[in-house]
């Protein structure tokens, strides 16, 4: 196996035992990425100097007996709309190629601080607005969507050109592509990480996350990113923690729900057959199954697009009305859409989004976690525009990618897409497990048992 | 002395010990309602035969020995805007000709519960949406406001047609009110007291509280309406508590905060000289006087708009496409003005007031109470549109009486207003001391501790 190939843990665990420098580890990332990016486009920049530098650095505080924690050395993709100190934030679009963070944002802070090692930034749909990354391939098959808006992270983590990355997700951006990608996405509990020095795309919805090739892997990174930054006003008043899973696979005592409506109503049979296989899975590593009703469906869409539109054109207003034509057409219209949309329409999506939590928190007393679909459907060729479902009902790709994952947005749980399998054009499928908020544990201690008690099945050849 | 004009702890305390009941206490209310309601209009309805069989229904009660607490047989006043089963909820609005409620909102319930006794619903300006309230005259001088939109309550109580009252307070119509006819008012912590069953004008700026004759009858009643109702979405999970003051006048170790800015500007020389008066009083009974700078203050006008204009629309949204004609011009022209309000207004309102909280929490962590005028001037006289400031600055007269209220709206911190002295021409004056969001004992400790050190002052006789 590559080293560049290596979990998180694993690569972690080499460094500690000085079997691998980070030096070795950052260089076999680096060579990987000029090997496959050209193809897959999942970098905006690559930082090939400052990575080297801050491998040696990392090799000789190893050397030295200081290693900084499991993220000493390891390198890592950050989606392009996260600052770090010297280089550009793009948020891939020409609006923003003039940009240069001065200083770090938090995240990106706090991993420096854990030893991670910058290899590159990485594609989004423009300013995240999408739910695809027009920029990338599928990890999987070119041929296909990334999924997004942080495409690029998820294919640069299945594809070995980062040990882990970070994504944001305000509609599903972080749990779409690990699910079209074959990886792990983790879109944590509103608040949790704080999200001052990333470019926002809609305050209220908006999350900054992992992306990585196992569960326990979110787990490491998540434990470096979570904890209060006052400099973030919705961040929560959490202190550091460490969130790795325990070692046991024994799932006896958790309540999973099952959603009898809404999360397998208009999903591909091949992922609503591997879910549930992995819903299996969990029952018999101890879970008890208990139905569950998803409260307020009808309301979902309306209420995302009614947060997201005009918190979206709020923070586009100057940019919008100075330099309209830098943004792509498919952006620009949805942002000017947003000026137009009366406060009235806001207020009741925010009350909605009221009643909603309300309603998932009644309903997540009765469970631990929640386990459904990421996506109804696995990746679909660049240029396929809609879903046909076997009723005859048409919808647009981003209307279905969205679907199953702004629920968490609105309610600011947190999900947690795991891999479970590939459909037979080995494609890969995602399982999201929900939970309570700041129940990440739920969600780490399930996602664990099952990517352990599970063989990772190889996919059919590609078509 | 009327027992129609007692305290309401000196007339629980009269109840308690046999030597009035609550029959006589009743009567003596009703009389008085007779007396000098038509002339002052504080009432919408009173309910005088709902009012004698509760008062003998007490009396009962009394006799058995089972007294409920301090507001048992106690004749209270309601704001129109608050349901009472089986009497109409007008909102002193023709658009409200045909409602009846079916069920007690939760404060009419508690209170009910807790023995008081309904004698009427009192006036509010229109839906609660404006700083008068045109129906009701100034207790104090028939050709001046009343202050509002809680003016009837203010009135009755001031007046001995009410022992104590429940008002509403968006932008300050609990406080303005109490301030201009000398009766104490009370805008508890945001969330403190559910709004269920009480007409919304903005649901983000609402609160239910009291109208007394004294800072312990706030706390009294207070302790009776606080506490969490899941009916109401902002309701805090606080459990009911007993509120009221203990009996020392020592406020040592008190930090008073005397804004240097904000509060002191454009006031009248009289108002100012009666507050500054009244902090001096609280400094010679042991409090600490500390200078704060009131934060972000030039956007209190805008947030406060910002939030409540959209808010109300959408509460009114259906009747005002259905019987536009039924409102009164002012408000109607207000409420259509919300419906072109776009949502990118409402954001910055709301993130504006999401700074002014941290910015205000920060400041509240210097001092324990600021002590500020309630209103900038004294009640004007009825006709009066404007005011003009001492450096020929003109002002609306509702925007300056809501100009020193609306900030303990817009951050949802506890304000107090008591009574502190009267201008030469005899009208009332009122200081607002405001406090931590939950911060009431140290609002109710200082006004409390001010009234029992101060002489009433009989005002100048009426021009």
């Amino acid at each position: 196996m590559e080293l560049s190939e290596l979990s998180l843990a694993a690569a972690a665990d080499a460094i500690r035992t000085r079997r691998v420098s980070p030096v070795e580890l950052v260089d076999s990332v680096l060579d990987r990425i000029e090997q496959v990016d050209p193809d897959l486009g999942a970098y905006v920049t690559v930082t090939a100097e400052r990575a080297r530098r801050s491998a040696r650095e990392a090799e000789h505080e190893a050397a030295a007996g200081r290693l900084r924690g499991p993220l000493h050395g390891i390198p890592m993709g950050l989606k392009d709309l996260i600052d770090v100190a010297g280089t550009a934030t793009t948020a891939s679009s020409r609006v923003r190629a003039d940009h240069r963070a001065d200083t770090d944002s938090t995240v990106a802070a706090r991993l420096a601080a854990a030893g991670a090692v910058l290899v590159g930034k990485t594609h989004t749909h423009e300013f995240a607005y999408g739910l695809t990354t027009p920029q990338t391939r599928n990890a999987r098959d070119r041929g296909r969507v990334a999924g997004g808006s942080s495409g690029g992270s998820a294919v640069a983590v299945a594809s070995g050109t980062a040990t882990f990355a970070l994504g944001t997700d305000t509609g599903g951006s972080i749990r779409v592509p690990a699910a079209l990608n074959g990886v792990v996405g983790l879109k944590p509990t509103y608040g949790l990480v704080p999200r001052h020095g990333v470019t926002s795309l809609s305050w209220s919805l908006d999350h900054v996350g992992p992306l990585t090739r196992t569960v326990e892997d979110a787990a490491l990174v998540l434990s470096a990113l979570a904890g209060h930054d006052p400099r973030d006003p919705a961040s929560l008043s959490t202190t550091a923690a460490d969130h790795r899973p325990g070692p046991g696979t024994d799932l006896t005592g958790l309540r999973v729900g099952v959603p009898r409506n809404y999360y397998f109503d208009h999903v591909d049979p091949e992922v609503e057959a591997a879910v549930r296989r992995a819903i299996d899975q969990l029952q018999a590593l101890g879970a008890r199954l208990v139905e569950v009703e998803i409260p307020m469906t009808r309301y979902i869409q309306a209420t995302q697009w009614g947060l997201m539109v005009p918190e979206a054109t709020a923070y586009h207003e100057q940019a919008l009305r100075a330099i309209p034509d830098l943004y792509e057409a498919d952006v620009r219209i949805l942002l000017e859409a947003g000026e137009l949309m009366p406060a009235g329409d806001y207020l009741r999506a925010q009350r909605s989004r009221t009643l909603m939590r309300q309603e998932w928190t009644r309903m997540l007393n009765e469970v631990d976690v929640i386990a459904a679909p990421t996506v109804p459907a696995t990746a679909v060729p660049t240029d396929q525009q809609t879903i046909t479902w076997s009723d005859g009902t048409v919808e647009g790709v981003s209307d279905a990618y969205v679907r199953l994952s702004a629920p968490a947005n609105i309610t600011g749980v947190p999900s947690l897409s795991v891999p479970v399998g590939h459909d037979t054009a080995g494609l890969p499928i995602g399982m999201q497990l929900l939970g309570r908020p700041l129940g990440e544990a739920a969600l780490l201690r399930a996602g664990h048992a099952y990517e352990q008690t599970t063989p990772a099945r190889e996919p059919a050849p590609a078509a």
